[in-house]
Parts: C-alpha cells; sequence; structure tokens
C-alpha cells in the first residue's frame, strides 16, 4: 500500500449534477432503486431517526455497479468491443464486470494472485476474464496499460472518474426523493469514503436536491486520509503499514477529482475504529435483517456511537456493500 | 405440542379479496413496502429466475407485522382502550406488540417463562406487558381468556382471523404489481406456511390479481400438516414430539378459515428439510445479503434444491421474516 497520494492522474473536467440525473436515467431499470430501512426499535434506543440506505441489495452486493455501469455506458458503442479493464479483487471489479456484460463488453479485472478464491469466481461467474499478479513483485498499472494498448480496451478507474462519480451520485438523488416521500429533511447524510467517489457523488447531488443538508464522509480510523485532507486543505495519503477490516475502504489517499468536489462540498470527516465496525455489521443483522461487510459498515457505525448527535435528529447513513465471507461475518456477529 | 387440530375456532365469514384491499389502503404508508430482490448469480446457477419477496425488512423483522396491523384497526375505535391479548413467544407477537402501540392500545403478550431473554425484551421495547406462563403447567388459552374477560381486551389470533389473513394477503397484491413492473408473470409463487395465514392470504389476492399463478405452501418436513391435509383432503395433524428449526411454523395443525381458503386455492405442499433450511439462509447471506430465520427460508429452500423446478422459470419466493439469534444464524453460516 503507497503511502504517498499518487500524483499524475489524468486532469478532467468534475463531474456536475446534471451528469447525475444523466447517470440516474440509465440507471433506471437497471439499477436497483435500493430501500431507506429504519428499526423503530433502534429510533427509540438512540433518541433520533435513523435512515439507512441498503446498497447491499443493489446489484453485484454494492453501490459499485452504479458507477461502474455509467461509466461503460460512456464508452462510445464503436469501442465497446475493445472491452474494459479493471484492478480490483473486489466490488469495483464485481460491478465493472456485471456492467460489461450488460453491454456485451469483454472484461478484464485485473487481481492479485492472493485474492480469495470466492471473489475471483464471483468475478468470473459474471463474465470477466481475470488476470492475476504478485501483490509484492508486478506493477499492476503497467499489466493493465499493456492490456489497454494491446487491445484497446477502456481503462475503468474506482473512483476518480466524472463518470464514475456521476454514477455513484445516483444514489443522492434517491436519498432526496425517498426522504420527500417520507415528508422529513435529513439534518445529515453519513457516507463511507475510501478514494471518495461514493460521498463526492453524494454530496454533488444533495448540493443540488437538497441543499443546507451536511453531507459528512466516514473512514477508518487508520484510513482517515480524506478526514485529514479536509482538515489541511491539501490530499495527504496514509501512513504506511496502516491496518483495517475495512478492505473496501483501503484507498492510499483522496482522489484529485474526489477530493476537488469533496474539499468544496463536504461539512467533514469521521472516523470509526474496527470494533465500532463489527457492533454496526452486528446491529444491522439485528435490527435491519441487512448484512453488510465491514466498508459497508462505516457510516452506521458513525451514527450507532454518537460520532455524529443523533438526538432529535434524522440522520441517513449509507450502507454501500454486504459482501463479506461467512467466516467474517461470522467472527463480527460472535463480537 | 397438541397432535390434534383444535376444534372449536369461532366460525366466521372468509376474507375476501376486497378485504385485502382494504387492508392494503390501511398499511400505506405504515407498512413496508418490501422490495422483490434478486441475484443475477443465483438465476444463472438456476438456470432460471428467482425473485424474493423480502419481508424480514418488514417492520419488526416480520410479516406478521401486517396482519397484526389491520387486526387491530378493525377493532371499533370505541374498544381499541381495552386493549389487545396475543400468545406468542415470536414474530406475531412483535407484529402485534407494534401495530396496538401505533393505535395507542395496551398489548399483553402471553409467552412461556421459558422464552429466550431477546425476545421477551423485544416485545417490552414495542410496549407491551409481558405475562409468562409454564409452558407444561398452565393452560395458556384459560390465561389469556381471564385477561380478555377482565379487561374488554380484544384476542389477536396468529392466523385463524379473516382481518390478520387480508393483512397477510396485501404481500400478494404487492408480487403481482412488482412482478408486473418488472414485466415479468411468475410460473409459481412458494410461501412458507405454519397455520397457513400468509399462504392464504397471498393465494386469495393472486387468484384475484394474478389468475392462473399456481402458490404452493412450503413447511419443515416434521411439520407438512398442510402439506398431507391438502392431498386428504381435510385437516390432518402433526406428529407428536415432531421437532425443527424453524420456529416460527411449528403450529399443531392447519387452521380452520386458511384450510378452508388453501384447500380451494392452492397447488399443493411442499416440505424442505433442516439442512436445505440451513441452505437457504446460507444462499440469502451470500446472493441476497438478507438475514433469514429458519422459518423464512422454507421457500427459498424448495426453489433451490428444485423440489419445485426453476429451469427456464420465473419463481417468487417469499422470505417471511429475518429474527434469528446470532448464534442459530452462526451455526447457519457454518454448515
Amino acid at each position: 500500500m503507497p503511502s504517498s497520494p499518487p500524483s499524475e492522474l489524468p486532469l478532467a473536467e468534475l463531474p456536475t449534477v446534471a451528469d447525475i440525473r444523466a447517470a440516474a436515467a440509465r440507471l433506471d431499470g437497471v439499477a436497483v432503486r435500493t430501500p431507506l430501512l429504519e428499526s423503530p426499535l433502534l429510533n427509540r434506543r438512540l433518541g433520533g431517526r435513523l435512515l439507512v440506505k441498503a446498497e447491499p441489495l443493489q446489484r453485484t452486493g454494492s453501490f459499485k455497479f452504479r458507477g461502474a455501469y455509467n461509466r461503460v455506458a460512456l464508452i462510445p458503442a464503436a469501442e465497446r468491443p475493445n472491452g474494459v479493464v479493471a484492478f480490483s479483487s473486489g466490488n469495483h471489479g464485481q460491478g465493472v464486470a456485471a456492467a460489461a456484460a450488460m453491454f456485451g463488453a469483454p472484461a478484464t479485472v485485473v487481481m492479485p494472485s492472493d485474492a480469495p478464491d470466492i471473489k475471483r469466481a464471483n468475478t468470473e461467474a459474471l463474465g470477466a476474464a481475470v488476470v492475476a499478479y504478485r501483490r509484492h513483485h508486478d506493477d499492476r498499472d503497467a499489466i493493465g496499460a499493456e492490456i489497454a494498448a494491446r487491445t484497446g480496451a477502456t481503462i475503468v478507474r474506482p473512483y476518480d472518474d466524472p463518470g464514475v462519480i456521476a454514477g455513484q451520485g445516483t444514489i443522492g438523488l434517491e436519498i432526496a426523493s425517498q426522504c420527500e416521500t417520507l415528508g422529513v429533511t435529513p439534518d445529515a447524510v453519513l457516507v463511507c469514503c475510501g478514494g471518495g467517489g461514493l460521498v463526492s457523488g453524494v454530496a454533488l447531488a444533495l448540493a443540488e436536491v437538497a441543499p443546507g443538508v451536511p453531507v459528512w464522509c466516514v473512514e477508518p480510523e487508520a484510513f482517515d486520509d480524506t478526514r485529514r485532507s479536509l482538515l489541511a486543505g491539501e490530499r495527504l495519503g496514509n501512513p504506511a503499514g496502516a491496518r483495517s477490516i475495512c478492505d473496501a475502504l483501503l484507498s492510499p489517499a483522496p482522489g484529485v477529482l474526489t477530493f476537488a468536489l469533496n474539499r468544496r462540498l463536504l461539512a467533514g470527516g469521521l472516523a470509526v475504529s474496527d470494533d465500532e465496525v463489527r457492533l454496526a455489521m452486528r446491529t444491522a443483522f439485528e435490527c435491519l435483517k441487512l448484512v453488510l461487510e465491514p466498508g459497508g459498515a462505516v457510516a452506521l457505525a458513525a451514527a450507532l456511537t454518537g460520532k455524529l448527535p443523533l438526538e432529535g435528529r434524522t440522520v441517513v447513513a449509507v450502507a454501500s456493500g454486504g459482501n463479506v465471507d461467512a467466516e467474517q461475518f461470522r467472527q463480527a456477529l460472535s463480537g
């Protein structure tokens, strides 16, 4: 895990709310309009109202499908047969594989050779070719660039891409619409943050359709690069050797595009411990009947532990994914 | 557990689809319109399309809230302050407690003294008074009748009540509407069966709004009283000493009203083993990110194990609840 931020990301236009609306039109009838769940018992315990956007119920088990599908849709039709390439052992890879298959585009997912068999099998079952690299020997980017150069495939980045951010932002539009149906205006929205694609998209959408609602990013304690970057006003990386059970959120540093949005749009950053994440996984099991992966539980963890006050308020927490191994889930339940 | 069917249930009019529509109007904006979930990976594995109606996401974690709320709504307003009484250590008790609280009616739930602390605590947290009885010494019905006679409270039966059946039937209306939105007509609908309130209500609704769609009930192998009763043409009880992990489905025999509907409306009955139920719980965890309790997983189990052929077909399975202890869920995951 590199400790300094990547520096040579291609400059591109920042996405706008018009891009998010266009993404929503593309995803209509394709992505799941996931429900906003709540538990009256949990609300009573917290003394407020907690609404949980349930992206584990999304295609491929996480929000990543939204951004991937929107990005693949933006590839000119004539280029789609050349395929797409993604680097990921997890949710992004599955999202890209599923999206590419729906467009008939071949997908290659580059993942470390020590990735769990189940993740490799799931990605292949979604129709993608998996290329393994040795985590400490091979240059993942070089492998992807070589595939792209040879085949004409488009590289689909996990977060620092306007089309990906716009796809994730559709969650913000849905939150606003679902809250309106409930007749509530949220006092805050909590969103997990790895590279920042999801939270920047959600914040961009809400700034337009629910202006004034504060959006907070939530990170694992050891990977709170966006929280610290927001305070410093510049992109800071995470220390070498940092550890967290939130495998979906272990980005080295904020993205260039995502941070440009987040520094302008976010109310701030919060951080949660692994134990707080396990508590959130247990609470989602008990009160919401929803399976959360560790990285998908950080926003809920921040709400449950009072990192953001809930008393007398209505707060939305985005539960971003549920792709967790049975053994890891069993351990969280036994805590 | 008595082995012979109860014989002195009060005769009442069977509910009609008009009752179900009236229940749907009452539940609109009160109950969760639960999603129909599916997993493309699971569909590919099964060679068909499996749609799962996700009632664990319902208020109180099971479908029981629907029938309870509708039944309490039918109590004349002047009588509601006298309260309601239910016998249940599980989902029905929680459904009645939550529904009564929403009408400001006091609720008493009569449960065995050896019921798990968590169930007692949840029922009390929903605002009900819990009265304990000794499972092998006390007469539960006499306790309830005494409370009702003394207070004027209304007894809310778990299934053999037209108002309760009508409430559960709203799931049938939603399935038909959600399938229409997807542009599909299901080839079959699978519904779990204890006393038969849920499956009879669903079948009644579908007979009207999706005529010709076969509805099957699914039971635990040792409690397949409705399956056998349908074959025999009369209500048969379960053998004494029968065991199943499906604690929500351990009714002694089909209900009078429910069986009168089911013998006319159902395509037949299927039965699944405890191991098949655990497999369904694991599959819902992996592919749907949904927590199922054992009794909530029997319909899915029948679909996954080919008890009803899925190849090339579209089948709806109702997942009826998710109120399962962490330890029991951990065991199912380790299977």
